[in-house]
């Protein structure tokens, strides 16, 4: 069983525990909105079809992504984030 | 005596049941939104007029959906919603 | 004298009696809009040049419409209610 | 001496007088909007110039149009209407 | 020393003396926005070349103009109001 | 040392001085909007790709525009505003 | 390790101490925004397929950006912010 989103929409998987211990990645304690880290699980077929975003990600990117974006949902036991691209900041390479 | 939805409209009948034995989703507890599983049973004809939605959800489908999203009518003893496909998260394969 | 609606609109009637007897529609009671059912009396020519509605709608189809959208005015002593076509929800057939 | 409405506006002179009597026409008491007839008095170059209105709008024309819209303005004792064509609801023929 | 309004900008200078005495507009009392009588001193090249706008105004034109609309400025003893096109309604021929 | 403003942005310097003695431009008390004087430093070469701005202004220009509008830098001992080319109201000749 | 920006977003790393001592720069006290000074350390790929950005911003510009805009991210000991090239007013050269 697996998610396919739909139009500009990605899955994402978030990275909790790698997050703090390999990457490096600390979130810092501000104001402004804290991104979050996660890997890409899927991405949906408009995302390739929008010039201004084809290319840009590929599944199993880690991505750093609003942390308000976006509806959770466990499948599997596993739980996943369904956004929109537009809500990923940036690839973490 | 069907539904034809009118532009990039979608009629979907929630799947209530399944969701929480066979599908092995469960929707947790937090404060983001939770979407919702259902089926697709009708497609309006503005959304394969659209290059951004043509293809991408077929009569049959399981998707997830905003659950706020849409507007609810009973037919023949049968509950559906009438959403915009824009509120339709992704599909489950 | 009768009623030709300006751009995008339309022009319905409410189908009151019918909705709860022969078609089998009741609104279910929930949180959610609930859609109205009417008979399309009129289409303004909008709607036929628009590439996205054309085709979509004739006079005299049972449409479901979002009860809040549009504006009412009594004509010969029946009631109308002029509305865009975004907000007509779906045909039913 | 004459109002020429600018772009994409008309000119309407309320007809309140024959609204009640010989139209037939009576705005029902609800909560939604009641639009009010009035009678097309200049008609702005952008509404010919665009698409979507040219050619559905003549002076002299009855219309419905939304009662908040516009602002008026008295002119050698007579009061007009200045709004947008998209607050014309429908024409009466 | 002139002003010469940027982009679809149009500066006016409001006729108030001559708006009650000569023209026979008189701006009734009501809920709804009362616009002012002015003369058209300086017009934006932006406006000249908008298909919409474009030879619609001329300086020397007597207008309607929002009363709210635009920032007012005073120059050699006199008073301007700098304001966008679409808040010119009409004009009084 | 000098600031090159991005896209659509201009720099302006105000003429606080020269506003109240020379050009005999005064702001009158009123509840709209005052806009202010500035020459203007710098033009960001967004304002040259665009149709609708390119040409209607240049360095050295005195202009009024909107007094929220924009961000404060001081550099070098004197104090600039980084504005929207949208927020200059008009050049003053 | 590093942070590849998606779409139009650039990263940015603050000139803290510098902005007070080399450059000369200093923020007045006011209610306006007062702009920050920065470093730019990525530029998304969005940022060169779109004609209006193309080519105004390099990596190594100092620029000044919208206090408030973006999300700030720690990695590998030091900060950064992600933000849009909208958000960044202009670069000091």
């Amino acid at each position: 069983m697996s998610i396919r989103p739909l139009g500009d929409r990605v899955v994402i998987k978030k990275a909790i525990a790698e997050e703090k211990t390999k990457s490096g990645i600390v979130l810092p304690g501000s104001a402004k909105e804290k991104p979050q880290m996660a890997e890409v699980v899927a991405i949906g077929s408009g995302v390739e079809n929008d010039e201004k975003t084809k290319g840009q990600l590929s599944v199993g990117d880690k991505v750093l992504f609003s942390q308000y974006a976006g509806s959770e949902v466990k499948m599997d036991g596993e739980e996943y984030t369904v956004l929109k691209i537009a809500d990923i900041l940036a690839v973490i390479e």
